[in-house]
């Protein structure tokens, strides 16, 4: 299942943190977009092929160092159809160097619907009575609880059915997450306790060798006192963290999602690693046809800050 | 722009009913089924192809009778890169019969995620400094707000930019919806109360010339009451009304979503209009290779029923 094929390649790597492929054209480097540009065109498709040779590329360089890609579907679906094909694409190529496959697609909607972005994503789409196909086939997907349970059902269905896995906003990294997520009831508990609550109960079923669940959580990493009671609240619950890097969360911040026996999250980065080519960090050291090497020093530097800043905190 | 465009063809059309194009390949008769499964194969393109003729017929059977087409992306997604396609074409189709194109995908995201789902579906993806391209291009989108303001922020400037609209979820149709929407705020005001004076405040900018917003809402017909309370939290604002048929909600339940003008909803149905030649009321009459001729009686059944509804009632 998921969430143990997670937590195996999380520990024979040493390695918490996941790379984000959400890659914009303005990301890649100038060669490999006029490749791609004399090769198909100056559109959308040119602009994917592209991505999917930087994607390549990027991920050759990280493969043996990470657990797990985590690829937003926003960067694909602005592609089009062309963009579509590249996420698909990058899902096989990601898979066979031994990589779980997380998309991040926020995606939600009443059940008979959910249904349908479950079998896209996680579980088959039927053809007919003796016919059924694959289609994204991730080994996770993100999803948006606000439409309660049953709209959550069938993508944990397929998580039982297809050794899947979930994660379910709880609390996000942006600025206006609190607009809603914060809201206090009136029984005394906020939004994103409520979620948490229910996430730790929908997950009960799936919890594999490790103790941890097929049904994770994500808590931005920009939160870090609210990730303190997040976590308390979700003991089983395996906990993406988005926001480390670009969007201003540090390793102090990250490691409250961590439980003492420092697994239960994954951090993930994506422009950090991505455009790691460009920063102040390394572009003096490689240039842009080296753009590869570059994001891989750059998922080196943070697998060690993360874990460095797990190995000196007090776990309670 | 989008709202002044739907009001002028609900006004012409004489209806405020919108055909939902959520096709499963299960809803398509066996002819066209056998049809595109031999030119195509088996598979998620043969499936994908077969709902292309499928929604092409359904069109052509209704456009001389709704304002727009509301069509539910998971069920594209759910064929992969053909469906996406498939999509994509629909869209175009619809668009050259002078329909409006509502896109349900419930899209949400941080604010620089969100920026690429807009671009996918309301604005344009910028291939580099000289080049744009549309991809989708539909009209309106779905969009869900539990990330707060900065994620539908840049909806809402394609809104401007392009002339679009969007819907935002604020009480959604299905069973579990209270599970979040409805808990009750230590201010006194239930979630749904709460996202509704948001759509009301960011759809303020947006007002087209018969005073209603292009930020509308989406409010499910399963639940009249809270429609009431929402109708007036949001004058300006057009309501999506989905779960009209299959889902169970009567023209008795939706007219509380209209405004006494007669105008401010729109009301959704997919399954009881794609598989009317599979229903009680039309098997009889039409055989499966006029199922679009079903399709066209049962959204002139629809019109006729909520345009009953609304001459009848009385408005305060």
């Amino acid at each position: 299942m998921f969430i143990d094929r997670l937590i195996d390649n999380i520990k024979s790597k040493n390695n918490p943190t996941v790379v984000g492929l959400d890659p914009r054209i303005e990301y890649v480097p100038t060669f490999l977009k006029e490749e791609a540009f004399n090769k198909y065109g100056k559109n959308i498709k040119g602009a994917a092929e592209a991505i999917y040779e930087f994607n390549k590329r990027i991920i050759d360089a990280v493969w043996d160092l990470v657990p797990a890609l985590k690829l937003q579907v926003a960067y694909y679906e602005m592609y089009g159809v062309p963009g579509m094909d590249v996420l698909g694409r990058t899902i096989k190529y990601g898979k066979e160097k031994g990589l779980l496959i997380i998309c991040d697609g926020k995606r939600n909607d009443i059940g008979s619907t959910a249904e349908a972005y479950s079998s896209a994503f996680l579980g088959q789409t039927r053809i007919d009575e003796e016919t059924c196909e694959s289609v994204f086939d991730a080994d996770a997907l993100t999803v948006n609880p606000f439409l309660g349970y049953d709209g959550i059902k069938p993508f944990i269905d397929d998580c039982k059915n297809y050794g899947k896995g979930i994660f379910i906003l709880v609390k996000t990294s942006n600025k206006s997450s609190g607009q809603f997520q914060d809201l206090l009831t009136v029984q005394g508990k906020s939004i994103y306790e409520v979620m948490a609550e229910y996430v730790s109960e929908w997950g009960k079923g799936l919890v594999g060798n490790y103790g941890y669940s097929n049904v994770g959580a994500v808590v931005g990493a920009t939160y870090p006192n609210q990730a303190k009671i997040l976590r308390s609240l979700m003991k089983q619950a395996y906990i993406l963290v988005p926001g480390y890097g670009a969007q201003g969360g540090t390793a102090k911040d990250v490691v409250h999602s961590f439980n003492c026996d420092n697994l239960g999250a994954i951090v993930n980065a994506s422009r950090s690693i991505m455009c790691a080519y460009k920063s102040e960090t390394w572009k003096d050291k490689y240039n842009e046809e080296e753009f590869d090497m570059a994001s891989r020093e750059e998922v080196i530097r943070m697998k060690n800050d993360i874990n460095n800043e797990l190995g000196v905190r007090v776990c309670q």
